[in-house]
């Protein structure tokens, strides 16, 4: 039989002299999903959750998980070798602090972490006395025997009718921005900016066209793209142009000490500490800054948002045939979560431009609901029981946009407290999406909005509100986002974001109500210039859960007037059985 | 004929080799209000207004002042010899790093300046290749002539009775803190802190009960207190007992001299860089953050909260009077904004423990009413007019609590777009006032639901929304507030905070309506532990100016509950004519 993962890892380090090794979930790009080759956390512990951090000693190993993943975690990692602490309440900085003895020598992969997490896991080892060091190749890499070899599926081409602008006028507009701040090249490190300024897609990891790789971009509006050159073929060379520099992932390093004298931007948010080390050892004269694609990717063109009235248009579809099929399923009696799930992606597979989801489709029938970020398996999977609450929240990934959405629905008839906390997320749902504010406003400013009827029933949850979303690109991109922590980033016309306030009882049902909406001007001439939003989703919202004497005027004609644009949207490219039952779930109320 | 101050302060940077000198409205304790002696940037520039700051180099000389002060700044200020700059938009920073000559040698006084203040202009003089020099004394103090000397006004105890806590409490609390934050000693620079800490204060500036002095509180309990000897009396040397070591200011340098090898807090926000400064030099371990008495300050006692409630209840009778008066007075014809603040004034010296204003009186008729930081003088005095608004805003320091309200009146018939636009402001103070909300959520996250009314109509106001309020002590304190900009301060039970949404339209009329609220434990039992506000000010809001249309049911229910409170709370200490007027600036709508 062979050895546990976490005792080879402890040999290797021994070799190497190291007392204790950091394992992040995240690859070199920081990105949210990872492919197989990077799944080192999954392999050392065997949890397969989306966040998490391992942090192995001689005599003791600590997973550390968020709160959406304590039962995940038990179910999946054994306790004999791990103990769990929680990532945000108990961090692994703070765990290191006090818990490494004097003189401990603890490695850490520098690609796999970024500038900011590093220094604070200098400053936890300092306090504790002890040193951490960066290690020249992975310890885990080396015993890792079946490692999945790295991913090289082919860059595509992302054209003009679903970017909306050239690459080329990109790569301009973000060289400006350096020359106005006095930078001479900007380092980028996640595959989404990449994808974005080259008008290129990828298939790296799963839910999101991402194309790993690494990129400068310089003030003179070049490019040095550096990829696997399995990745290429002659129309993306083509495409890319000879602005567009290319050399494999390996030559990333020479680069950057080539840049020596120069002034560089990275983001230490989001690179590799391996990349800023190699910067600094280069006598590069560092500009820790924000990604310069972040804010213009986020900023939607008329083309992109276009493209997502289209998609949503798609979406709205695939969603009316599943909930129109769902509600005859039901009485038929033998639907679950999972029968759900699949019989979802298999409506939004039908529409045009269709790639796959955007991400695990959440799927909880009951408590499972109450569960933010559920995946049914064979172990939990529920059947949709009458009396109780559904919630499904799943989104798309089409060539013209990337969609989101939450509904919550009523199987059969369910109780007072139910709809009435379903309503009290409502208010809150369209709170937010009718507000309009001054530009300038942070969508922390604006998180209180989407809250305030919950808190004043003594309710409130614990997510965001809002969530940026990328075009045919990542389901959460920054840098704008809507919660209760502070966000120096104004909301900007063209972002496109998600409304999706929610009440979870533990053991009992969760709600969440969830459109995506995109940041727009307010037309009317006023005193001040103001933004409102748009909703883009097109998806009824179950009025059996709605408890009318709750709303108000303003919130029932909003509810009305959506449910209205719903349904003249949709109708004309539904069957007439679909139509029907949208023509009832749209009612007037 | 004498030579203008900035002729004689260039000449003495002359004679110390100094090509340029900083010049803030500060004093060594950074407090609001400073004393005459301190009016440093009043005697050299002729502007009295409550922040600025001024750059003389060798051939230019520059004022800085936020927008409130601009007209002020351009009537007070002689333009061939200053120039003007925003405080805010084209920081003394920014300005500096782009003007200053390479090699300039700029000074600065330490006392006056913060550390992290120095270091903004530090890096600024950096980038542009000068140095800045800490003096060792104020060249400007040294040629100003006939500089008043430093207040000496007596120092007086802060009975039980009105503190609630015992000053030994107090010290033991504060040691605490410093214990577990492993702290052996905390430096106190702001007045208010150690007139809090101590149950003692003083009359060194205008309008806040401060003593001016410096403190060291130890983890064992006592404090050190420099302090003129001249502001002791016998009484006080025996409240504050043995605890409480005396030293004269001048030894205050020593004190923190002899606190090497120790780890020291120092709230580089609010200590002069002069302390900071000796302590490095002492090889004092540095614990940078915020002044130890700042948050139990700001949370009230029961005590305190009893006497503000009863302040209020004094406060609320003279405001009625006034009202009831100015009803009277404007119909007869000759009430100016100054002779209505005499008048409002002489109300408020009527009640029992009232010892002062609690800042100047804004007192703005018509377009004067839309200047934020208005003060009447007798070249912009104006009659209150009928057709217009006029707004007041007014507050006390009595023994028991500090005050500050705002009213907004109509003088005789007003237009539909000033009720309108009340009416939005109302709105906002009302959604602020019946906030509830979840243990741990900041002033900045409830902004937004003060603004929102106006906000959907396009309008908004340039000024934060809530600022704390200190017990007989500061009008602003902190560190709680409520505003735009992101604060770290949860609300905690007890604070004292203002609810005040505005509206201003620029040579037209102002509207701010401004009650003091005090946070407190929702007391229902709920999922989460909630807080509430409890509004402390009795005041009738203009029932003239409301716009019934505009609110909805529990909007009117809120103001209708309000005014029965006031006049319940009022009546019986009124005299009948002003009960009667009561009755009807309170009647239900």
């Amino acid at each position: 039989m062979s050895q546990p993962p976490l005792t080879l890892l402890r040999q290797e380090l021994r070799r190497r002299r190291l007392q204790g090794f950091l394992v992040p979930r995240a690859d070199e790009h920081q990105g949210e999903y990872v492919p197989p080759s990077a799944e080192r956390l999954a392999w050392l512990t065997g949890f397969t959750g989306s966040a998490g951090f391992a942090i192995v000693l001689e005599d003791q190993a600590v997973l550390f998980v968020d709160g959406r993943y304590t039962l995940q975690a038990a179910a999946e990692v054994d306790r004999s070798l791990f103990q769990f602490r929680h990532l945000h309440d108990d961090p692994p900085n703070r765990w290191l602090a006090k818990t490494l003895p004097a003189g401990t020598r603890v490695g850490y992969d520098p690609w796999l972490h970024t500038p900011d997490v590093v220094e604070l896991m200098v400053q936890a080892c300092r306090a504790a006395k002890a040193k951490l060091v960066p290690v020249r190749s992975n310890p885990l890499d080396a015993v890792w025997r079946d490692r999945p070899a790295p991913p090289t599926a082919p860059l595509v081409l992302h054209p003009l009718e679903f970017a909306g602008r050239d690459a080329a006028e990109k790569r301009a507009e973000i060289a400006e921005m350096l020359t106005r701040d006095k930078v001479d090249t900007a380092v980028l490190t996640k595959p989404e900016s990449i994808a974005w300024l080259l008008n290129i897609r990828g298939g790296d990891v799963p839910f999101a066209p991402m194309p790993l790789a690494f990129a400068l971009i310089h003030a003179d509006q070049t490019v040095d793209l550096f990829v696997d050159p399995k990745k290429l073929s002659a129309p993306v060379v083509d495409h890319l142009g000879p602005a567009v520099r290319l050399a494999p992932p390996d030559m990333f390093g020479a680069a950057l000490d080539g840049l020596a004298e120069r002034t560089v931007r990275i983001d230490t948010a989001t690179a590799p500490a391996w990349a800023q080390d190699r910067l600094v050892a280069a006598r590069v004269t560092l500009d820790k800054g924000i990604d310069p694609c972040e804010v213009p990717k986020a900023c939607k063109n008329a083309v992109e948002l276009a493209g997502s009235r289209r998609a949503h248009q798609r979406d709205g579809i695939a969603l009316a045939r599943f909930f129109a099929w769902l509600d005859g399923a039901i009485d038929a009696g033998d639907v679950t979560e999972i029968t759900a799930a699949e019989t979802l992606a298999e409506f939004r597979r039908a529409g045009a431009h269709f790639r796959s989801q955007s991400f695990p489709t959440i799927s909880g029938a009951g408590p499972n609901g109450a569960i933010v970020h559920y995946r049914s398996t064979a172990a939990t999977n529920r059947k949709l029981a009458a009396g109780q609450l559904y919630l499904v929240d799943s989104g798309a990934q089409y060539l013209d946009a990337t969609t989101d959405v939450t509904r919550t629905i009523a199987v059969g008839a369910v109780g007072a407290e139910e709809r009435r906390r379903f309503t009290l997320v409502l208010k809150g749902h369209i709170a937010l999406a009718t507000a309009r504010f001054p530009e300038g406003t942070t969508g922390s400013q604006l998180d209180a909005l989407a809250r305030r009827a919950l808190w004043n029933e003594g309710l409130d949850y614990d997510h965001g509100t809002g969530h940026g979303v990328g075009s045919y690109l990542g389901v959460h991109e920054g840098p704008q986002r809507i919660g209760k922590q502070s966000s120096g980033q104004p909301l900007l016309p063209g972002m496109v974001i998600s409304d999706e306030p929610g009440y979870y009882k533990a053991g009992a049902y969760g709600i969440r109500i969830e459109n995506l909406v995109a940041v727009k001007r307010w037309e009317a001439v006023s005193e001040r210039p103001m933004l409102e939003f748009e909703v883009l989703t097109l998806a009824p919202i179950d009025l059996a859960l709605v408890d009318t004497a709750l709303l108000d005027a303003q919130e029932i004609a909003w509810l009305n007037a959506y449910h209205a644009r719903v349904r003249e949207a949709l109708t004309p490219d539904l069957d007439a059985a679909t139509a029907a039952w949208l023509e009832r779930a749209t009612r007037e109320i």
